[in-house]
């Protein structure tokens, strides 16, 4: 197998931190992004989409989301379980990842996308072009924030987003707040919760791998 | 085990298909989204923010995401397989359905939130208010219609978007290409690959249900 990673990307985070905390040693191919190296050919022919991360396997397959390499990985190495043990976490992993996703990562990455000077005419991710929208980033913003609100009070109830135990949920909550400072969105400090969660997280090893 | 769903509404309609693929039968709530009936206490109560699909568990647990409905129903009844049978295939059913959902999906739904009377101030899904973008539904537009290409290709090299085995990435593939016909958006006539796997799913009684 062999990692397609960009250190300084949130995206691929997710996927080192679910390495990390699998205790699995991957090999790892940095992609330049600063550099727009995913947009060049000995990258391209791996992932026609350009993105990262991406996970060759020895078959040649190869995959390109965060979801289809969290699957593959957890099938290889089920221990320690990062998307569920029984139905009913299983499904409140799938539902925890999903909103994330959604109402906090897509909030944060239109903000930042739709903005930035850098991504001009990139304001989604891979080869084809879309230009920037002014009212999607005020958007993104309003939504992002809302989610902090949203783990705020989830983790009044939970120990972790899925529940009594951590999960890929965590690992993709965790990097969308560190991805959201980029926009200089911030919880609010009366976000309890969402401060002791993430105080605790920053302890375990994986989050700096 | 009770659910949730809108006959009229694409995205209930994945889990309805899902369900009548694994031959389940599970008593079945409509919620009337023509009349914002999600919008209202007594499903209000059972899902705060206000979407369907949801299925309520005997525990008290509520899923309200496709993503975590279907994979509480394949934990409790595996057979026959709607998530993939070994670790690629579960990868490649999970990088697909992400595909349809992120290039697909929102695509189509962007199209038609951001210009359709009745989403005024309804531009995302729930409770909160979000105004509509017009060069957001534009945007959308030409995202949906890329993705059909992309389906196109893919079927040109499988028999199912995650390769031999009909999943639930076939189930969210063909509710996008129908939803997407509500903005107008049909698949080219040369999109033939595209065009035969949609006849042959067509044929599944579960797709009517």
């Amino acid at each position: 197998m062999k990692f397609y990673d960009c250190k300084t990307a949130p995206s691929p985070r997710r996927s080192r931190i679910f390495i990390a905390e699998k205790g699995l040693e991957i090999e790892t191919v940095q992609v330049d992004l600063g550099a727009k190296a995913q947009f060049e050919a000995p990258f391209r022919s791996i992932n026609p989409r350009c993105t990262v991360p991406a996970l060759a396997l020895d078959d040649g397959t190869v995959l390109c989301d965060n979801a289809s390499i969290a699957r593959y990985l957890e099938e290889i190495c089920p221990e320690p379980s990062l998307l569920g043990r029984d139905p009913v976490e299983k499904a409140l992993v799938a539902e925890w990842l999903a909103r994330v996703e959604w109402d906090g990562f897509m909030g944060a990455a239109e903000a930042l996308r739709n903005t930035s000077e850098f991504f001009k005419g990139a304001a989604i991710p891979g080869p084809d072009q879309y230009e920037q929208i002014p009212a999607l980033a005020q958007r993104g913003r309003k939504r992002a924030e809302a989610f902090f609100t949203v783990m705020d009070r989830r983790l009044g109830e939970a120990n972790y987003l899925a529940g009594d135990g951590f999960s890929a949920a965590d690992i993709a909550g965790y990097v969308f707040v560190d991805f959201a400072a980029w926009v200089k969105l911030k919880p609010a400090p009366e976000l309890v919760h969402l401060a002791n969660w993430r105080e605790a997280i920053s302890k375990r090893p994986s989050v700096s791998a």
